[in-house]
């Protein structure tokens, strides 16, 4: 399928990019991101992903190299360019280019931006977790280019047939490798607070909407596996994978008991997906 | 000044050399990597360098794309293509190239390399450092290339003018952003222990090594802040920094008690480099 790739101005069959060895994000993993999906060309919830992208990068002292009105209409061009509606669109910036060396360069910071085509998530799918030890630095909230303790959480998950991994701190949960997790229990919505032991997701925010609307009392606080193993249902959310439910934890069933509120909390995020990129 | 980098196979002045965009390093930082200095067109340490890129490269399930001897070949070919003989060796492995997702890709791993000239810093030089809450990761002891938390600790030493950022987690001492950090007291060399808090340098290991042949007990074991400040003498060390006595930290003057075992050690460290790259 066909994907398309962005750098500093030049656009190219994603497969054939190529970027300068000498950008930071290279041998430093020197910059922040953003993904999000794409729907019959328009980019969901764009503002909050822009403005979340000009957070990260101000917490690292990166100056985006342009202004929000000028990145968005970068972003929209890049879904214009593709021949399907339904897509990931994913940006970095990164710090800028120059030959190694800790401190921050002189010169500009590098925009990278990718699309590629996306199928949408079966969402009616239950799905299993494992749980595994949070190792990763201190500063989750931001959205960074330096995520192995990531990458090896998820092919953990994945070499047990599982979808993610719910990471815990010394037995707190905070979220997975890629989505934030919550629970239900007792007709609340739990999730671990937003401090720097997570990246607050944007579906997050929209979940705890939906929870406004369906009259779920939210709750964020922080809360530990135990509570996780005894809750009424599990499910994770992000951006591009919406929210699954999660009936089985480290090969134990869990949650799955309060059916009809999860539904209604899956409809509602993925109604308000669909709502805001229909045509 | 001409440096060269060199990407599967290619080679090219080293600002002009492009990688992939789809390279993993690029967007997860993906990969591990080392960096020694190169003298008389000799590395220095190569095999124990090499050693310990199979050792991070393991650690993370990353296949080195080569056996040892031919990425010896690779780097010596390196050396041999640069027009003088001091210089900075740097390669990386990243996991491979593949549209993002996090689970392991197919396929095979990346090999980067970047020579670039050197000159060797004048060890007579007293430095001042910073002190910081560490924050980075729990896999400190795997040489990656998820950098930030080094990054951001550098800058804000040079931003206050000092050398070096000393890293504690809650008062005790770990290292550097980019070297080691050890103390003398009462004649004996205190060193954090190599766990996954720190990344056992390999000029620590010289270090070691000297105080060996100097009768200098050497004690690795944890220690604080407060101990850091009462030492006789502080100093770091890194493959190519070599060792740099410390004199000041947080702008209070610190160490500079115990020159004569101080300049023993550091003639010991250069004594070993010049040594072993003399030809």
């Amino acid at each position: 399928m066909q994907a398309i790739g962005y750098y500093n101005g030049e656009y190219g069959p994603l497969e054939e990019m190529k970027i300068p060895m000498l950008d930071r994000a290279v041998y430093y993993g020197d910059g922040v991101y953003e993904a999000t999906p794409t729907r019959n060309g328009i980019i969901y919830a764009l503002d909050a992903h822009i403005d979340r992208l000009y957070r990260s990068a101000a917490y690292l002292s990166i100056t985006v190299p342009m202004d929000k009105q000028t990145l968005e209409c970068e972003l929209k061009r890049m879904v214009a360019l593709m021949d399907t509606g339904d897509n990931v669109l994913y940006w970095q910036v990164s710090r800028g280019t120059a030959r190694r060396a800790h401190p921050f360069p002189e010169g500009h910071a590098n925009l990278m931006m990718m699309i590629t085509p996306y199928t949408f998530p079966d969402l009616s799918e239950q799905v299993r977790c494992i749980t595994r030890e949070d190792t990763r630095f201190l500063h989750c909230n931001i959205k960074t280019l330096n995520l192995i303790p990531s990458v090896m959480a998820m092919q953990a998950a994945r070499e047990r047939g599982c979808y993610e991994a719910i990471l815990h701190r010394n037995g707190r949960v905070t979220e997975c490798s890629k989505s934030n997790v919550h629970i239900l229990k007792d007709g609340c919505l739990i999730s671990a607070p937003a401090d720097n032991l997570i990246l607050a997701g944007i579906a997050r925010s929209h979940l705890f909407e939906v929870c406004g609307h369906l009259g779920i009392q939210v709750v964020e606080r922080a809360y530990d596996v135990r509570e996780l193993m005894e809750a009424d249902e599990i499910f994770t959310t992000s951006s591009t994978s919406f929210i699954h439910r999660v009936t089985s934890v480290d090969g134990i069933a869990a949650g799955g008991r309060d059916s009809a509120r999860f539904e209604a909390l899956r409809d509602g995020v993925w109604g308000r997906f669909v709502k805001a990129t229909d045509i």
